[in-house]
């Protein structure tokens, strides 16, 4: 079933998007409706129905004229090409503010992404649960990559600690890294990173305001 | 000075590598150093030289050849294209994780937000002071709209109230909306909406990891 042709040709605006069908597709499910048309999906996304056919098209579906998808098979089709129907494990290290909003994402389960342990420095916050993950410490992070399957590291630390665990996920094996830290990480080339903060998005929504 | 062609040119990708400049080069502003070379700015922020070679082409600043850019009036240029040398005055909804991460989130003063005031609707939290911002009651935000010049409403509440929000921001006459929920919101076309949230960010991750 695995086609990483797919994983290669989806353009990163579109794994965005698909993100958001995902949790529509996935509502109408649990009501129980079992077709859905690409426009309802646009209507309801707020997306052109020409990019919702677009998109849909580019994780290999195809909805049947008058009926519509079957939304049990698109949604596994979507999930597919996020690879979200793979189970992956995660390291999260920094149990702050923003480490919190992380373990406590609730759709984070619709997407594959198994928080297996929570690191911190802080003797208070060791021992702690936070949505059944338990907080180690980060001296343990080494021993534990090596027991574990764990493929994501997640680093919500004070930035000037950013650097030494993304060099902690590395020793340990660990292939993608989600910085979530406004800092540029130095990793071997072959680890994956994915970048996803506040400054950044900021800079597009301050630009637009100008205008 | 202000120039809005510039504010229009500027693709997005640009817009948030332009932010690590940014902090990049206040860093070695306040270090004392006047002059940098673009290889510079791109081996210390892991970017492609040309590209940022063309990054700056776009704020409009030229350097000198063999002295390099100059740093002061750089920072100025690319701060302008980012609209950061403004200072606009921000709401922020909903002081949970999320909502404490943005309010401590350091390098805020460097991007021209002032959030100058967060709302909750939880009675505990509200006379609270966090990072210098009082939290009023979620009641009072539609009165104080129209009394501060407020551009930017900044959505952290649980996803149920988040269109709820967004609706009060424009009814306030807010015009750019930064919602970090993973929900798509209604609003008029004029309103400037920017998503940064976790999920559309982990599906690029989870992706790629699977190619």
């Amino acid at each position: 079933m695995k086609n990483l042709n797919k994983f290669n040709t989806i353009p990163e605006p579109t794994l965005r998007r698909l993100s958001y069908y995902v949790v529509y597709l996935q509502k109408l499910l649990d009501a129980g409706i079992e077709t859905v048309s690409s426009t309802q999906i646009a209507n309801n996304l707020m997306f052109d129905p020409t990019q919702v056919r677009k998109d849909l098209q580019l994780t290999e579906i195809s909805g049947h004229p008058k009926i519509g998808f079957n939304i049990k098979t698109t949604l596994e089709s979507i999930k597919s090409s996020l690879n979200w129907n793979n189970i992956e494990n995660a390291f999260l290290v920094g149990v702050g503010n923003l480490g919190n909003a992380v373990l406590n994402f609730s759709l984070l389960k619709y997407m594959g992404v198994n928080i297996v342990a929570a690191f911190d420095n802080n003797p208070e916050k060791i021992g702690n649960i936070v949505n059944n993950v338990e907080i180690l410490d980060i001296e343990r992070l080494p021993e534990l990559s090596k027991l574990m399957k764990v493929n994501i590291g997640i680093i919500a630390v004070p930035e000037h600690a950013a650097q030494e665990t993304a060099d902690k996920f590395v020793a340990g094996g660990i292939k993608a890294i989600w910085n979530l830290l406004p800092c540029r990480l130095k990793v071997p080339d072959e680890i994956i990173i994915e970048e996803a903060n506040l400054m950044q998005s900021l800079a597009v929504l301050t630009n637009q305001l100008a205008k």
